[in-house]
């Protein structure tokens, strides 16, 4: 099952809305097949591994990082794949949460006299699965929060110097962290001071994933490298809908998909709504990476699932900006609090990861 | 000469102004004898170790952390206990850079016969000495900063709330930080708004450290819980020339030591001389925990070795209390890096600690 999963792991950010699904087909000791979601999220896991394993797969047992699909989609069913390959004992680490599924992926392959075992790791798996799971339940893409700062907490200087802050190890994570997800969005602040590119470099990664931007005015820079690239790489702006007409169209003419998104009524986006609607386009795992602002905004309304932070050893004091934005906490009680799951060495930096809990 | 280094550290924070080293009397694969430096200084590491191992040691060979001593203090040096005990060799890790010692230890070592081997663990006995050799070298102790906040490096809600940011087990490695170091020393601000003992607690620890506030005008709440027990946990204040002798008296009457420091050019105390008049006084190793003024400052003099930080999975928000207060960096190259040295879950929270470099 770990194999599954991480062969399941290969897939994430790219198989969206589908789950990143890993598939072993393993007959006594030997693995007979392999295979995870393809990009774009078909075909699915268990049909490309029978593939490999051909008429091996009969008697054979598959472990696979999900409960296998019941329902005629794009592709047919995945338990009628493994009914008719024969296989003799299908092990899931979790449940499929869709309703269209939930259980009847399991039951329709006992009813085929196949043996199940179910929960396998299933910890891991619903790690794994989380952003799909949470738009499934939640109807919003699991949030991850990213940021890299000093010490003190500072992601620039007064001025905004910012790079660099951290080193060249913990920035090619970041680009391994955005490859794995669907999106990689930030703030409107971000864009005008920083002007990134925001897409996956100097990992021979050929995916890219969605630029989403923050933005209720659409107030952003036209000569953006964003808004230069936004026919190449998608480009995803999420607005208010008192942002002007000619502004919208011209972010149109340039490339980028216009998401409209309710606004709260003390005059900020609705960030709840603007998750949702990431939802409703199919997102399932989606990578913040500030500025500050939209990171308290969206630590705020409790809409982060998991932090990843990354500290340099530098002290940059109070008058540089800092990684979080006004909160509004009152008190200790109030504030959001999430569990470690790990810390570790970055070349010269420290990285630490962070979850609210299970979805 | 692990198990010497390890002996040593025993000592660590009782043992000022004089190191604390470790001594290891070892023939063929026995360990005859164990020493550390006494609480106060002495006896030293060698004698005791001989003691222990008695007759023993002739033929044998003794593993210390830091070169014998050669001259004649309050106690005859070791050098001449080594030589008597007939020792064959005599492995050190590092040279003393005390003038009165060093390489003379070594050499009346030799001039006697016996076989010297020098360099052994020499970066962990420079770290686990560096605390004497920059008292000795640099006139003024080592200076470790502590500081626990927040994910984004706050210390305290707007309204000044920090019970608890961090965990338990944090705060424990807290007090054993505390007892390893000669002195524990915030800011006149630290005793204001959070009235601290200061003292090791819950550790079974019967020796405690020196307090030193840095308070130019003495300003402090003389209903304070230092001024309580200044009598019983010595209580040393660093203070302006400018502190008003009334308060000064009042101050020496609650049992406090009065240390006069010179003032900056902008107000302030000069840090370095606070620093180098606590050299004076025979520290070696100082733990700082903040506040935040305090902290900057110490970092904008270039005054830490080390730095400490427990992060907790808690986000504040900008309005809390930053961890370093305004240090006036105008350009990341100005600001001060340190290098790490490690990081590890503790509870709940993280530990990471990094070092400016050797001393």
């Amino acid at each position: 099952m770990r194999l599954a999963l991480s062969l399941g792991a290969r897939g994430q950010g790219r198989t969206w809305p589908n789950p990143a699904v890993g598939c072993v087909i393993v007959k006594g000791e030997r693995v007979l097949g392999r295979g995870w979601t393809a990009p774009g999220g078909r075909p699915h896991a268990e049909p490309r591994a029978l593939d490999q394993a051909g008429a091996g797969a009969r008697g054979a047992t598959a472990y696979v990082s999900l409960e296998p699909c019941a329902h005629h989609g794009q592709t047919p069913p995945c338990v009628e794949a493994l009914i008719s390959a024969s296989v003799a004992r299908v092990v899931v680490a979790m449940e499929d949460p869709d309703p269209r599924t939930r259980g009847q992926g399991v039951a329709r392959l006992r009813d085929a006299g196949i043996a199940v075992t179910e929960g396998v790791l299933r910890d891991e798996a619903a790690r794994a699965h989380s952003g799909f799971v949470s738009r499934i339940t939640r109807g919003r893409p699991a949030l991850t929060l990213k940021l890299a700062g000093s010490f003190d907490g500072r992601i620039a200087t007064a001025s905004g110097e910012s790079r660099w802050i951290t080193g060249d190890l913990a920035r090619r994570a970041v680009h391994g962290m955005r490859a794995r997800h669907d999106a990689v969005m930030v703030g409107a602040g971000t864009v005008r001071t920083d002007d990134p590119n925001l897409t996956v470099r100097g990992l021979g990664v050929a995916h890219q994933p969605v630029r989403v931007v923050i933005s209720r005015r659409l107030d952003l820079p036209s000569d953006s490298v964003l808004a230069q690239n936004a026919h190449e790489v998608p480009l995803w702006l999420c607005h208010g809908e008192d942002a002007a007409g000619g502004v919208q169209a011209a972010w149109r003419d340039r490339g980028a998909r216009l998401i409209p998104c309710a606004t709260a009524p003390w005059g900020q986006l609705d960030l709840s709504d603007v998750m949702e609607a990431l939802g409703r386009e199919g997102l399932t795992r989606v990578f913040c990476e500030g500025g500050g602002a939209l990171a308290a905004s969206l630590l705020t309304a409790d809409l982060v699932d998991d932090l990843v932070g990354f500290t340099a050893g530098i002290a940059l004091g109070a008058e540089g900006q800092p990684a979080i934005g006004a909160m509004g906490v009152a008190a200790l009680g109030e504030a959001p609090r999430f569990i470690l799951r790990d810390t570790r060495a970055i070349g010269p930096d420290i990285l630490h990861r962070w979850t609210r809990g299970p979805v």
